[in-house]
């Protein structure tokens, strides 16, 4: 792509420029978005750090890089309204690259009702994207934040866990072949889906704790609790995705370990009192693996649980 | 820096969590921002296209990363409240440089009225910054666009132009050693001053449109008219900064080709009706410098005017 107007063009392609919570589109200083109260939240994309040109298609980097955005607002129980984005182009990335990467992205922006609200272009030696996303309140009128979880109250996952570690690592180890072998594994990681219905489903069901599963279950489930409180889990190797299962056993490690590292799963991770159990038990795909405890510190099948997820800066 | 942890725990050091705008601060899967309408900016800031390390300080770069952003807001007429910082970082940056950084970038967002609202943390290569900010509308109530000038109407400027440019040059050409020669330039290039206050009083006495000028005004200034309009310009060099001068006669070029290309003023641009020029008038640094034409093309003290500012991906 060789110059910005290029790249602005292709935007208004694919992308219109209006919507319903925007009085001001694209293309001023700023963008006006009008309601009453907005949630906000920014994730960074990155080659080499998040994603990897060898098996991820501009389709895919598009896609995902949206996706992840808006598990952040599933995850407050929200509606995804607009997103910006803030791109960092490679020059050696041709038009029929980025006809694809919007295109796909783009999909992905129409499904989930989201309009593009402004950003910036920039060069960079790596392919990179900063989205922020803004939702709001759905029909509940509220947003559902963590830490809000008291002693007893169920715990609850709407989604695979370890299965898109599962597909990182095989394709880590194998490039594009691991779509042969875990093909749910690879779409796990490839094209995250985010739960938005799921999560304004939750909202209405009166659940008191919600977060996505980004850094993996073992990392992410203290950061529900906070400080105070602790879990018993209860989760069946039966439960685990059947790509899971093979991964593990192709690498010689338990599966309920893959699933507790986890990591970029998407999953929903939430609390619920006893006495919604009801409400909530008509989410479709909706798993109660174990109780939160008075004090802190995790038990996994009755023993105790350390380990950790993953950290961008660790190691 | 080590850990995401360490990351985190420096921006609570410098940052609040909390202001009257914020209904959820930082730590959640989302922010909560609470007003009735919000203007929205986001802007790249990245080592090699917008800044190198040799010549900026940590604490330029974290100051200017902000800074251009807060412009958005000012060209808006509108009030900053918070943002959103999606951090690039590479691995040789240690403790003393993250320190400066987030130092100046708060300083900057505490003189500014702005809190920190979210963000995300990556390792790259490159120190990259991704900043999204939030204004809200002042007394005024209303958001100045672009596009509503009206043949007759004068075009303002407030603020140096050509001088940031100046001081890009100065200090490709020669370094650190441009600062003594041509300081003004030169801060007008690291540290350079987000008009907040001139926006608001701009504003407050009803300009019909404003940006901020970033990438020149030979460039700029059609954006501002949009394609329908064109503008008679009268400049003359002894309006400019006397670093301004000093540059061109340093690089044989003319003071006004250095002026008109421009580039990364954060000058504001604007319209304004002939009747509400005494209105205008008051405020401080305010230059009148042509009138709108009805029809597009641009003419400089009586001669026609082609040139074209900085394009990231031009060249």
């Amino acid at each position: 792509m060789k110059s910005e107007e290029q790249f602005l063009e292709l935007i208004d392609t694919y992308f219109p420029r209006d919507h319903e919570f925007l009085k001001l589109g694209r293309g001023d200083d700023c963008a006006i978005l009008a309601a009453n109260e907005y949630c906000v939240s920014s994730d960074l994309f990155i080659e080499d750090v998040h994603f990897r040109r060898d098996y991820f298609s501009a389709a895919d980097i598009g896609y995902k890089a949206l996706a992840v955005n808006i598990s952040d607002i599933a995850a407050m129980g929200a509606k995804p309204v607009a997103f910006s984005l803030d791109l960092m182009a490679p020059a050696d990335l041709d038009n029929g690259f980025w006809d694809e990467f919007f295109k796909s992205m783009s999909m992905l922006a129409r499904q989930s009702g989201l309009a593009l609200a402004g950003g910036d272009l920039s060069r960079a030696d790596k392919l990179g994207v900063s989205i922020t996303i803004f939702g709001v309140a759905g029909g509940s009128g509220t947003f559902i934040s963590r830490g809000n979880a008291s002693p007893d109250d169920l715990l609850f996952i709407v989604g695979d866990i370890g299965l898109a570690r599962s597909g990182l690592m095989a394709l880590e180890a194998t490039g594009v072949a691991a779509r042969e072998v875990l093909p749910a594994a690879v779409m796990a990681h490839l094209r995250p889906k985010p739960k938005v219905m799921i999560g304004t489903l939750l909202n209405a069901a009166g659940v008191t704790s919600l977060m996505d599963l980004s850094d993996g279950l073992a990392r992410d489930l203290p950061r529900l609790l906070g400080p105070e409180r602790g879990a018993d889990l209860t989760i069946e190797e039966t439960t685990l995705h059947g790509n899971v299962l093979s991964f593990a056993q192709t690498i010689g490690t338990a599966p309920l370990e893959v699933a507790m590292l986890g990591g970029e799963d998407y999953a929903l991770l939430g609390a619920v009192s006893p006495d919604a159990l009801d409400k909530v038990g008509s989410v479709p795909g909706l798993k109660i693996i174990g109780t939160v405890t008075e004090s802190a510190g995790i038990t996994l099948n009755g023993a105790p649980f350390t380990a950790t997820g993953f950290d961008h800066f660790g190691k």
